[in-house]
């Protein structure tokens, strides 16, 4: 009827457009900055430190003006105005790849990212711009960083990782020893071939890039299990092994920058070393199980404020996180047990619209996180200094993979015995192949004192096993593993009926157990459940009248009905396999 | 059963204490803060510029030290954690009020955000604290108040915002300006006696005063005004003054600024800043407008990534107001035009979950920023340096009152024989008294070029207006109107009968003007109504099907009907008055 409404037809096409405007934008904003101390020559000098100052006071007293009717002061609202582009463009990004869906199948959104960061990146270097300011290591471990944790801890499948918790510390804590002594010794032994000219790095240096290089990745690696639909046992260890890799990491960073300063090593420092694992790891999780009661305490009395309820669970999840910073024990740790400890109580404290709210501003800070980091990576990639060599990177490359490798397969031959389905080879070499290196890795060698000669050589050799991974083992991932047919996700709808039968399971086999004299971790479960309803519930919720969770659960599952048959347009209604339309029906 | 957990039954108790200790914690981290420099004399000094850098590489070369097992580096999240607790202790403040319910009934909460504001004042100003670095102007206007405008105009009631649409510019436009120039010249009067030794400010700064202090502040005025329960028409007036007269007070501020460094004062200036004055309104509509149509046609492409979608309404009404900024137009009206225009097409693309996280966000942060702002304004009116003139103080106290009444008083007379219901003297006595000052007037204040001599005096001034209005007028509102039976609201429960009725109603009213040859508002909306469906609906939803509103309308309350109920504890769902009570039952 209207024909040029007929134009919106093409809306990927206005769609390309609006990003590709924005994509310049942003990559060619300095054009506008490069060209304005120019042109503020001739225009009356803004004063940046005044603010709301919209020029006028700034005029020379001895030439006279008359009242602008309009100005423009871009300084004032640089830093939240790029922020704010640089979301969007990300954003726009996301957008773009799920309209043109057929790509994400095949390609690993984090790789898009890189590679869009990558153009940007060009743009930028080809303008001369410098990289934005936001891209230093204490903005990523302090604002970027804390978002993606609190969205693995708050969605963190709480049974298969309480089931699995023994396999997933043995894989992060001595997996990552395994692979920051293997490649560091490795990698050492590389840099006594003087035809390599790599002979003034020394042992600790090559740990300390061993120690870096070795961090598993949450962010990268799940981005490619979640989206294959591994089996939930695979699935918990690749993810928890990120998660919880971190206390090792921070202690062996720390240790090895602080020993590659040193002539000498003692073998106390060692000693110091293995204390020192011991105090980031429990002083972790005691920081997050206090802010995480805390916490869920005071969302016993905000029934009156609803509003701002969920400001709480982003509150105390940060104050967490940056305590631990702080005094430089695990923040990772701390966020993540935080988030397990105040979901349930949380959840069952706030009202439903809070509850929502919260599930959905966690999740969207997480992946706004996590879209600006891949991003940035391919950006920082390209704008910053490198050194290259070719022997070091390619055996980083090559020892990153067969440490990882064998790792898992000797780690795996020890705890197998111990697992009731234990991981065949399929699943050893999902793990191992699995086991990308991303932004964590990243921030780590941005964060290498300037004393070490070589830094610029880590900073390229981590970049280059990040984008190999990545790209390589993220793209053949999804082929390998349905080629040699991996198990795959078992994930039921969830119904009451399972999670009545799965209940009953349990505690008949609780039962046996005491009869047995064997202490497994349904006893341990079964233990906790009995003092969290005597004592936890009591303190921590307002309405601590024990309704059962069967109830809660039905509940649940009865607003997402709602909720998803209010999504439904108009029409499919009344053909929704539901009560709910039912009573629609009944109702008109 | 458990005598211990009896102490938690005097939860009260538990929660003041957690209180005082984060209000101690706040107040008195100075000591912490000045102890340090002492204390890290003997320890290794930590170098605040390298990131991650948890000491050791700071030891001096020629000190063997072990490895340190514990560390702490404050500098380094400073920042975040200090802002996260001042946001805790606002929040913190806000729950005890709700705790103990009847102090709000008869104290707005305002006057009791200020109060606690000027405590923890008092314990930095007894420590010597400086204030903290977020209270500057600029951190206001970027950071603080868009999420307030935001929350306003995202839920501006539209039906009789428009509606009333002429007399809230009446009063926003003219009765700004008579303020502003009233007060100015009355003070400038008083500035000719000799005895009260104010001869040196000269009459350009007197109504540059007077454009501060004449700008009512829609937050302190609505926070009262929302309590009490006042009739619609006095509700969105007051309401669209506060909004609406930011583009006046934005002119004149400028305008008087730019001209009280000047001796003489040319005609043309004044035709200018009327130019400047449609510049101001007229662009920060039209990126408004702009913006909200950009996100609203954004939206339309994101349902594959429901994750991100609120993210969308937060950025480009940001933008909207960053832009408007930059261009020192009128952001305030730029931000509400953004949020008006977007949020009818952006509740129609997005999810039912997007679209309460959106709302309960807005919220929330507009709540969160609200509080902070009544509560740094507490802290800072102990912490800035005063200058007291009782002459100048209690004059302007008396001129803002007098001026004000007039005001509304002949403005009042003029607009009556054009509305429909016109303002009873009850109605214009609630208009004069609910004329508090707030934020904006204490910011602007703060933005004072330091070329004026008697700055100090004009801030003393400020906050003498400010803590008089909100204090004596806030806490005497609710007796006065309840005593003098000013007409209270007439809000319906929303029902789908009513709403089907008052749209016959238009479409009739309608009708009748277009037979006698009249155009009122009904002409204006509903050609809007056909433009609308046309054409704007085709390009910014996604699925354009035009469906009936009734049908969304009732798609609604239905949804709030089930979330309600699945609110309330499980005891009383078989009493809740609803079909869905009846399909529980029948499902159990």
């Amino acid at each position: 009827m209207w024909t040029w409404t007929g134009l919106f037809r093409t809306e990927r096409v206005v769609f390309c457009m609006l990003f590709l405007l924005l994509l310049c934008c942003v990559g060619g904003k300095c054009e506008l900055q490069e060209t304005k101390p120019a042109a503020s020559a001739e225009l009356p000098t803004v004063n940046p430190i005044k603010p709301f100052d919209h020029g006028p006071q700034a005029f020379p007293e001895e030439e006279r003006a008359n009242l602008p009717v309009f100005t423009m002061d871009y300084p004032r609202i640089q830093v939240p105005f790029e922020f704010t582009l640089w979301i969007l463009l990300a954003s726009f990004a996301k957008i773009g790849f799920h309209i043109y869906h057929k790509i994400t199948i095949w390609i690993p959104e984090s790789c898009l990212l890189i590679s869009i960061g990558l153009i940007v990146g060009g743009i930028m270097y080809s303008v001369k711009e410098e990289p934005p300011a936001v891209l230093s290591s204490n903005v990523f471990f302090l604002y970027m960083l804390p978002p993606i944790i609190l969205d693995s801890g708050y969605f963190m499948p709480t049974r298969p990782f309480f089931e699995n918790v023994g396999t997933v510390l043995w894989y992060a804590v001595v997996g990552t020893l395994w692979n920051s002594i293997g490649i560091g010794l490795s990698l050492f032994a590389i840099c006594q071939f003087e035809v390599f000219g790599l002979q003034d790095i020394n042992l600790q240096e090559n740990l300390l890039f061993g120690a870096i290089i070795s961090a598993v990745d949450p962010v990268a690696a799940l981005n490619v299990f979640e989206d294959i639909g591994v089996n939930e046992q695979t699935y918990i260890v690749i993810f928890g092994e990120g998660l919880f890799n971190d206390a090792v990491t921070v202690v062996l960073y720390n240790m090895f920058s602080f020993l590659a300063d040193l002539p000498i090593v003692e073998s106390t420092d060692v000693f110091l070393g293995v204390a020192r694992f011991f105090v980031v790891a429990a002083g972790g999780v005691l920081f997050g199980v206090l802010f995480g009661f805390v916490a869920a305490f005071t969302t016993r009395f905000t029934h009156n404020v609803r509003q701002i309820e969920p400001l709480f669970v982003f509150m105390y999840s940060y104050l967490a996180y940056l305590v631990a910073e702080c005094f430089a024990i695990s923040s990772v740790l701390a966020l993540i047990t935080c988030a397990i400890t105040m979901k349930y109580y949380v959840e069952e404290n706030v009202s439903q619209r809070s509850c929502t709210t919260i599930r959905h501003v966690v999740k969207m800070l997480g992946t706004v996180s996590e879209t600006l980091i891949f991003f940035f990576l391919g950006v920082v990639t390209i704008t910053t200094e490198h050194e290259w060599n070719w022997a070091y990177i390619l055996f980083t490359l090559v020892f990153a993979f067969i440490w990882r490798g064998l790792g898992i397969l000797v780690l795996s031959q020890i705890v197998n015995p111990f697992r009731t389905i234990p991981f065949n080879f399929k699943d050893q070499f999902g793990l191992a192949y699995g086991g990308l290196r991303g932004a964590i890795c990243f921030a780590l060698v941005f964060t290498l004192p300037d004393t070490i000669n070589r830094k610029n050589l880590f900073v390229t050799a981590s970049i280059a096993v990040i984008i190999f991974t990545v790209f390589i083992q993220g793209i053949s991932i999804r082929p390998i593993v349905e080629y040699i047919n991996i198990r795959k996700t078992n994930k039921d709808l969830m119904t009451i009926n399972v999670e009545i039968h799965t209940r009953v399971m349990e505690h008949v086999v609780c039962g046996i157990e005491d009869l047995c004299g064997q202490w497994s971790h349904y006893y341990w479960k079964d233990k906790f459940k009995k003092f969290n309803d005597r004592i936890l519930r009591r303190i921590l919720l307002r309405d601590n009248r024990a309704e059962s969770s069967i109830v809660s659960l039905y509940k649940k599952l009865e607003l997402q009905n709602a909720i998803d048959i209010l999504d439904t347009p108009m029409g499919d209604i009344s053909a929704a396999p539901s009560l709910v339309s039912l009573r629609y029906v009944l109702f008109v």
